[in-house]
């Protein structure tokens, strides 16, 4: 276990933290607010981009690239939209620096001042559909399936690493089709690859739901949204995916000629998920050992050990490791094999384990003798000596058995802390427990900002698989007809 | 060949602008000087990040990620490097708009200025080793091998797609090394590793070398380039990497414990390509029929064409058609099968025939019959009749032609546009005609840049494979010991 690494129960918050920046995923940076994705921290972002970048193109999307920079009057073109992202935009006033007249560095040149402002993207849906309003003149045009991958910048106050940073990394949809149904379909359709992404490969159960109005993306008709349980009992929204309506259409001015040669305005829909996802990867499944990855994400899977007293061992080992090694990367699994001779077997153990690699093998002298080789499993930490015949079959089986045992775990887990509550009393002491509290809500706003006020809880979603039901509003006692679930969140 | 199309002998400017335009690669945006990369154009950047991020990562580097921020102070810590970049930077001033008093729209809030301005990136040297400070303590730490694929600014006045915009998207190697030997090869490594990629990859041969101490990167010690020649005889720099000795290392304090346990300043480099590539691509191979693209860099390999005149046929053909699109795909190979039937075949031809696509088939009915299909490569325009039978082993060949047909050809046409000149009167003269001069300078300054004014050439690089040679600079007369190459360029 790792010297002086605080526990999970002692304070959550410094967990992660600590555990970040240890494991050498992240680190801030001398740019308020800005951090530094570490190379490991980045190649678990690259195996999430890999993955998704192929869901979006085998459901027909295609790459392109926006600009970084939005004309201000942009920004103001959708009403809702401006007021949600104007509090929190760099601008930037001026094209270049110059000499400081006392030679002291350099200063902004007013004379280069912009006649317009630049706002650095805090999302692209204003720069996209100013560019699609030249790309669409018919129903021939559409649908445009685009998606990109960069940076944006929310000014946030208050942040923290993966999980709200002043710049992060994501993708974002941005599609046009020519009937609300179309887009409709589309915006659940991406709801659905990220609720599939997140529990097929992060391994991380997801509640699949629809946004109420006040939680709604700004511009959004409807936002549909992804929802984990971390283990503090916190939600964290993963993912989400907004029906825009004709809104940046009318915006933009983007119409087309329908097949009877009138004209309308273009639906939308934009989807994203960012590098939050691996804060939430993180919550899900690490431990007081440090970091739990699912291997079908993990940079490494496997780790090989030789543990060896002399070069002549080390020389037996590594020989028998080779042929290992080879025909587990010939199966597509990402394997180290970590014969330094200036660290200790010891010192590497507790350095995998902390960095997550599913599966750990070491082999000894007595090993080579008995033809055998220890294997350790990071999520259960448990060990087992076996034989080094089939061992790869053996190896890829229990991949997929620690990606299985971690969902169930997580499930098993989210289970245990979602619960109906009924009653105002109830509520606010269940909240204080942490979990989901699926709830009957009276619809509108003025509840959930005065619960919200109350508990610091806000309505995540409402759940798709929230039957029908008469109830009463826990706050205010006015009917309802549905559970909506409530919880605190990041 | 595509309608009211400019051919290249009458504007190459107009055509090379034209092209990029309708192959649908980009377009520019409402944004000054920065471009839209439209799907086919970021289909050919995907493809070539891919090949170069495997190179990296084969020579040893790992991907990270900084911030798009660099606060003014840090660019001013080292003192070439401000005065290179402190006239193009976009500068962010202000975090925050509020809506106007009148009620129109947004303005910048100016209570919410910032302390200290900050630079949208225009490269990442100083971000990066400030950060790189706090990674380095022992010769242990080092080598850092890292690169980060990312977006920079840089407010050129005069900005063409993918040649010079504000905003364009590369990639930036960053490396510290404990010796300056070491530092290097790196650097010569990185260099070599770009000219592979042009020559394996694009097809676009390479002249190696070292810069003149006017043309080097600010900050470096060396600047290593490749230098490609365009079909219109200007020189287009397509990749650079930079010995940075310690100035970097002072600039940020980092500093490490060597063996013997005495502080030492860091070694760093720095090397790039740019979204440039792909305007280098393109004015290398495509001629006045639209794009020509290498095999192992085209978005689309293959293109086939059903040519049916009723329903029946095209369910023939698309019968016909679907085991060797399989085949296709199983080796690798990227096809698209047009069997819309809102376009005509001719449309269709036309289409990848504009869009560089290297081959084309084409299947009607009497090919059914006779068991052949139409193959036209993209190159040559060649069209033969083939018997399907061992058509996908044909065309796995022919791909392997192409790319290797697209090499010589550049490479001769580099060969015949290369010239000796030895006297400042032909030397005039040639520059008029284009290609690369190799002539003798006097190795300083003020000649490059009198030599410049007079004839809008510079010195592109000092080549590797320049002989030592006695001779006579072109200008003054005064004594070289070797050719170095003069080009007007991009």
């Amino acid at each position: 276990m790792a010297k002086d690494f605080v526990k999970r129960s002692e304070n959550y918050s410094e967990w992660y933290n600590e555990l970040v920046s240890r494991a050498g995923l992240a680190e801030n940076s001398a740019v308020r607010g800005c951090m530094v994705i570490k190379p490991y921290g980045y190649a678990l972002w690259e195996k999430m981009q890999h993955q998704l970048d192929q869901m979006f193109k085998d459901t027909g999307h295609q790459n392109a690239y926006f600009p970084l920079f939005i004309p201000k009057s942009f920004l103001s073109r959708e009403a809702d939209h401006v007021e949600g992202f104007a509090k929190e935009c760099a601008v930037v006033t001026h094209y270049r620096l110059k000499t400081n007249p006392d030679g002291s560095g350099v200063v902004v040149d007013p004379e280069a001042r912009l006649e317009e402002e630049l706002i650095v993207r805090p999302t692209s849906e204003t720069i996209i559909w100013s560019t699609y309003k030249n790309w669409v003149k018919s129903y021939r045009d559409l649908p445009i399936l685009c998606n990109q991958w960069a940076n944006v910048v929310r000014w946030e106050m208050r942040t923290r690493m993966f999980l709200r940073t002043a710049e992060f990394l994501w993708q974002e949809g941005h599609t046009a089709h020519a009937t609300r149904e179309e887009a409709e379909i589309e915006t659940k359709r991406m709801q659905e690859v990220y609720a599939t992404f997140a529990e097929q490969w992060m391994a991380m159960p997801v509640v699949r739901g629809v946004k109420s109005a006040n939680e709604r993306f700004a511009g959004a008709v409807d936002t549909y949204s992804i929802e984990a349980m971390m283990q503090d009992g916190k939600a964290l929204q993963a993912g989400t995916s907004h029906f825009l309506g004709q809104n940046f259409a009318k915006a933009f001015g983007v119409q087309f000629l329908n097949k009877e040669n009138q004209l309308e305005y273009v639906w939308a829909t934009s989807w994203g998920v960012s590098t939050r996802l691996i804060g939430a990867l993180i919550m899900t499944h690490s431990d007081d050992n440090g970091l739990v990855l699912p291997p079908r994400l993990a940079p490494i899977q496997v780790a090989i050990v030789p543990i060896a007293k002399n070069e002549e061992q080390m020389n037996h080992i590594n020989a028998k490791v080779e042929p290992i090694i080879n025909e587990l990367k010939a199966r597509g699994i990402s394997v180290t094999y970590d014969n330094r001779p200036e660290y200790k077997p010891g010192w590497k153990f507790n350095e995998y384990e902390f960095k997550g690699v599913p599966v750990r093998l070491a082999i000894g002298q007595r090993d080579i003798e008995n033809g055998t080789c220890e294997v350790c499993r990071r999520d259960t930490l448990d060990k087992a000596t076996l034989p080094i015949e089939g061992i790869v079959n053996h190896i890829v089986q229990l991949l997929d058995d620690i990606q299985n045992a971690l969902f169930r775990r997580a499930d098993e887990f989210r289970r245990q802390n979602t619960r109906k509550v009924d009653t105002w009393e109830q509520f606010t002491e269940e909240i204080e427990k942490g979990g989901f509290l699926l709830c009957h809500w009276d619809g509108t706003t003025e509840t959930e900002e005065k619960i919200k006020e109350l508990t610091k809880a806000t309505i995540r979603c409402i759940p798709f698989d929230s039957a029908p039901e008469e109830g009463k509003c826990i706050l205010t006692g006015r009917p309802s007809k549905q559970r909506v679930l409530f919880a605190r969140a990041y």
